[in-house]
């Protein structure tokens, strides 16, 4: 087992701050990225957040990610616009196409901002807390580089595409970030790192056989489509829609370059407060969420939580105690 | 083995609508019912379509629902409009909704009609290769009664609510119809009745155990979700935006009720014709594609398919040899 450390908060953003300046960001980009990472982290999605943050270094400094490029505006249609990423930070195209979607939405009672030439957005569902937290329904998703086989085939042609819902939930949300396939590669890395079983198969061996063990599953790079044929006709849909809305390129055509840049995004604010019931809308979100605490555990299980339920435990937790961080990473930013 | 019959396609088409006429339809809505109930059927949804006619029969006769009731637009704000479904025949007002949301969208770039107090709208994917075939991009989903449990129970709180995502493709479409159940009801009614174990598990036993039998998991009632957490989730986010977007019922008010009707849906249409590069839109959806099926199929599996594909066939065969019909469903329409 690796030996963990814990950060506080705000060392841990200064420190990404730090290294952010260092390879030329501009100081305002530079403290919005760091503090991403940074919140990333203290929700306790350690895999894109400070377990990520040396490989997106890396990127910058292979001229993949360009620091300082701005999205521009390529076309609108109405509620939908479509922007050029321009190749720059992920994490700061998504927010900003975020928040032009609430914006646009705002204005049209729907705000979709689809995103060509961006990059890895880290975290999907940080855009949907900041949408979901601000009052407003948030559907948001990416494609990526080629990470998972389709349902019934052996070499990997799908990207596990994260899709993203956000909802309001008392000065909260309730956000749910799911890639497509069962297990992200973060998690199945994590696991590896762990030396730790997943706790159901995630993928096949080299044998074809389903498995648990995540150095297998990255050795044959047979990662498992969630619910089999559903997440891989999902991932499928994904892409196209993100293709199609974007104008940009397709987990197809991603794949073809020798890294993962360029990536399509569709983000889609919906103002809830211009909806004809919004006085009820506050009772209706909590009884739904009542009935799902009521629900009976299975055998030895837990309180039955929603999605993001369990982020707010962790992230308080992390705030009082520090963010937990393996030593030998840590070490690795400072080196940087 | 149950014994199967062959019925031609216009001849299933009269049959349902001498029905529906006999239970007080207007022409015009009996053939657009009756119509649609064959189509799904032609397509091979034989769950949504013949088997289930007798069922939707049964409703209007119980009077839950009314059948000619017409949907009526409640409020809108810029390119979302709620309207109330008036507890018409859900497949009627699923029809008029994916039209009203087209013509939304050739408005505002986006159109999204949200529904309430509408009925089962049988095959969502309907909804997508109408609109997909038309040219729209198209998103919708509906709630049900609670039929699943959240991941980690036993007792069900949560519906399958199927998602159904479509795109133009060729004249024709690709369209995923997906309940968040890693089986439908539908389809483990269909292994029961045919005797065949499911695929893959598809819930639990009485004593916990997931299997594939499928009067096992009729008994318990422990349906289990696509990707065991991730389906879950999901159900519970499409429940919360289809009950926000349209002011609804949610799935555990629609489950207070005594039996499934008044539920929420959601249906989206993106006028891609507007975007600013539909000229690439075409060679980009064929790129696509063209990968997908470059993909190396595992084991004896056979070429993979995009979600649809199998469609055209099945529509295809039965058009030519006549749509395969269990005789004793056959035989109790004709005494409707």
């Amino acid at each position: 087992m690796p030996e963990v450390i814990r950060i506080p908060f705000e060392h841990m953003e200064r420190e990404f701050s730090r290294v952010l300046g260092s390879i030329g960001f501009e100081p305002d980009a530079m403290d919005r990225c760091a503090r991403l990472f940074a919140e990333n982290t203290l929700d306790g999605v350690y895999t894109h957040g400070v377990n990520r943050f040396p490989r997106f270094v890396q990127y910058v400094k292979d001229g993949y990610i360009r620091v300082n490029a701005k999205p521009e505006k390529k076309h609108r249609a109405g509620s939908i616009e479509q922007w050029d990423g321009c190749l720059g930070p992920g994490p700061l195209n998504a927010l900003f196409a975020t928040e032009r979607a609430m914006d646009l939405s705002k204005e049209c009672g729907i705000g979709c901002v689809a995103l060509c030439n961006t990059n890895h957005w880290m975290r999907g569902g940080h855009y949907g807390w900041m949408a979901a937290k601000d009052g407003f329904v948030f559907i948001g998703w990416t494609n990526t580089t080629s990470n998972m086989p389709a349902w019934g085939a052996v070499d990997s042609r799908l990207g596990n595409n994260p899709l993203v819902l956000g909802v309001p939930f008392k000065d909260e949300a309730i956000v749910l970030d799911m890639a497509m396939s069962q297990f992200s590669y973060g998690s199945v890395e994590l696991h590896q790192l762990r030396s730790m079983p997943l706790p159901m198969p995630g993928g096949y061996n080299k044998d074809g056989v389903l498995t648990t063990n995540a150095a297998e599953i990255l050795d044959s790079k047979r990662l498992l489509p969630m619910g089999y044929w559903k997440g891989s006709g999902l991932a499928l849909l994904l892409d196209l829609l993100a293709t199609i809305l974007s104008g940009g390129l397709s987990t197809a055509q991603i794949s073809q370059q020798k890294a993962e840049f360029g990536v399509s995004q569709v983000f889609i604010a919906f103002d809830i407060s211009q909806l004809g019931n919004n006085r009820a809308l506050e009772e209706s979100i909590n009884g739904i969420i009542r009935d799902l605490h009521a629900s009976v555990p299975a055998g030895d299980a837990q309180k039955i939580l929603y999605p993001g339920e369990r982020v707010l435990r962790t992230r308080s937790e992390n705030l009082k105690h520090g963010i937990p961080v393996d030593k030998s990473i840590w070490e690795d930013i400072q080196r940087l």
